[in-house]
């Protein structure tokens, strides 16, 4: 089995002191990470290297525990100072949640009446990810009398994700090259879409871009290829995700991909078009691609995540149109993170950093003439604007 | 557009009635199902048919409300009284919530000072999933002033769980059709990979299967192919779950597949056996073997759950061996469902019921030697247990 690369290690290691420093900053004594299914979790794999299915727990003292379901893949991948395996506590969250905070020296329980005013209570503070269930929250309440049981936004969380927001070297290196194997897989795409006559079907399209970016070393896809042929390409995301449908046939054909290399995505979509498209057709296209110029022009570090998604809006609303998505948001080791760029809510908080890498991707969709999308991937720095991947809208006669 | 098939939309319109009527049973207002990115459920497919992101509340009325991201997918596919699109409701899940309830006659708020023992509340009832986090509940609580939110376990989910343990002949039919293109796909990868010299890979076998299983009718496949040849095979979930590695060379190779026929999953696992293997491996495909016949041998209609898990346990551990992974698990709309086969915690509840599907599933693992599984899936019956799909360890010279 190999182990960690050098970067990798020094990385986590980083990461993990700055959380625990964090931690004593605030008064806490330990946070809890997990990725398990249905409760996952990429904060896992940026702490500590472990791509899924773990439990991990940082102390503020510097101590990092990490309880993989999967003891073989933790010696080979992960970067902790203790490694347990998750049967040595049956399996059970709560079991290994419990066993890992005892011996690490939380007391079982403290002496004397319990306050009831949080700020004023004796009791070491233990925090949860904020998804932490009712149920649980009450549960490990229960479970962990010795403890204060916190869930809070903003809280170690917060701390995470603005620290993932911005990119450092080696992941900025990463999304890179999966932006530079999207770009060979984009010109590959047009040529064969331009190359076949109507029998091109969805998922053979979806597994050319596979097998393509696996022969190009990626880790694998970042998630699920959307390709919708003109039937099925109203549908922000069709389902399933491709089918035995034509692709590239006469009319709208949406392409939506991304690549992974260690851990790392991208996030492009084509729309590629055959044949005359009908006037109303035409209009969205030429919608879109106004929409994807306004935000392009509207990107800025310093201002807010909003702006380019209000210059979409006011494009498409001026037209009588509704984009029924954000018009971009973060990618990172999850395919959708933060920021996320939208008119409405949280995004009105986030601000344009050096270092964000996230999508812009403006799209239409009628259940009768189908749908147009078009996305590329950006870098912000303080050299610029850089877009990273080169999807486009490609006209095929 | 399509609408829903006179089958499906009976199913759904039985299943929202019994919930209806259970609902009202219990005293509660409605109900609330929900499926978005990272809280995802199937129990909305199960109860509307549509199939992914989307806000379901069902009143004890009888109504059903279904607020969908894609409102053309919604057309097409959903059966609900009423149908409202996400972006009336800026898109967000705590607004949505609110305006359903509020124009389904929730009172927005009752006078007189309020109870704190919820069970003389005198407030309707309003019950949310029991995955709810702690911080949405408190938020819930804040903005429904009128109502007692209500998340507990045993609830309306138990009730929803128990009913999607126990197929209908719909169920049954799917998955029935999910084996058969399952059972092609066994023989055919078995001549596949005994045809093959060294060259063949992870990603073909992987791609193979997608492509056969949709040629044949599938939806698509239940869950990411997991191909680990030899050198991959000990990882009980390998990591991607595939790569360019080589497939069926010498030694263990593991094929963990599911094909989808209408949102119905199998789920098998084959292990090849190419060349001879050390004495030490021998002996893992042996006791694997053994422990799968003793977990067949231990089903019946009305035992516990617990009691093929422990009959495998005693093959193991008789040979100071564990497996790090559970027995097996219902299969239906989640690959992963009621009831769970483990010797410990919650299987230790259910029963055996005619009506459930469910997979057999004993592995080893081991870092050096590699990997062994032989997983199969069983429909319970009261005719008797029949095992629907065919998957085998394959010895291939």
């Amino acid at each position: 089995l190999s182990r960690p690369s050098e970067e990798l290690t020094r990385a986590c290691r980083r990461r993990q002191a700055e959380l625990s420093a964090w931690l004593t900053e605030q008064g806490l004594f330990a946070c809890v990470v997990d990725d398990f299914e249905n409760q996952r979790s990429n904060s896992l794999r940026w702490l500590c290297g472990q791509p899924t299915d773990a439990l991990l727990v940082i102390l503020a003292s510097g101590k990092s525990i990490l309880v993989p379901w999967d003891i073989n893949l933790a010696n080979e991948r992960a970067v902790a100072d203790q490694i347990v395996p998750y049967t040595d506590y049956k399996r059970s969250f709560r079991e290994a949640v419990i066993g890992v905070l005892r011996e690490s020296g939380l007391p079982q329980r403290v002496g004397g009446p319990r306050e009831t005013d949080p700020a004023s209570d004796p009791r070491p503070r233990v925090a949860f990810p904020a998804r932490t269930s009712h149920l649980r929250y009450l549960e490990l309440s229960g479970d962990l009398p010795g403890a204060l049981v916190e869930v809070s936004t903003p809280g170690y969380e917060s701390f995470i994700t603005e620290k993932r927001n911005v990119k450092d070297g080696m992941e900025i290196a990463a999304t890179r090259r999966a932006a530079a194997i999207t770009n060979e897989l984009v010109d590959l795409l047009e040529e064969i879409v331009r190359g076949s006559g109507d029998g091109l079907r969805e998922i053979e399209v979806a597994q050319i871009i596979e097998r393509e970016a696996l022969a190009r070393g990626a880790e694998g896809l970042g998630f699920e290829t959307l390709a919708a042929g003109p039937a099925r390409s109203w549908a922000i995301h069709p389902f399933p995700s491709y089918s035995n449908a034509p692709f590239g046939a006469p009319g709208l054909s949406i392409l939506d991909f991304g690549v992974r290399v260690d851990g790392y995505t991208s996030d492009v979509t084509m729309t590629l078009i055959r044949g005359e498209l009908s006037a109303e057709q035409e209009r969205m296209v030429s919608l879109v691609e106004q929409a994807y110029s306004a935000a392009v022009g509207a990107l800025r570090i310093g201002a807010s995540c909003r702006e380019p998604a209000l210059r979409v809006e006011e494009v498409f609303s001026a037209a009588g149109q509704r984009m029924p998505h954000s018009l971009g948001h973060g990618i990172g080791l999850d395919t959708h993170e933060s920021p996320v760029l939208r008119t409405q809510l949280e995004s009105s908080e986030s601000t344009f950093l050096s270092g964000m890498v996230f999508t812009i991707e403006p799209g239409l969709y009628d259940p009768r003439l189908g749908g147009v999308r078009w996305e590329n991937d950006v870098l912000l720095t303080d050299a610029g604007v850089t877009i990273l991947t080169q999807a486009r809208i490609v006209r095929i006669p």
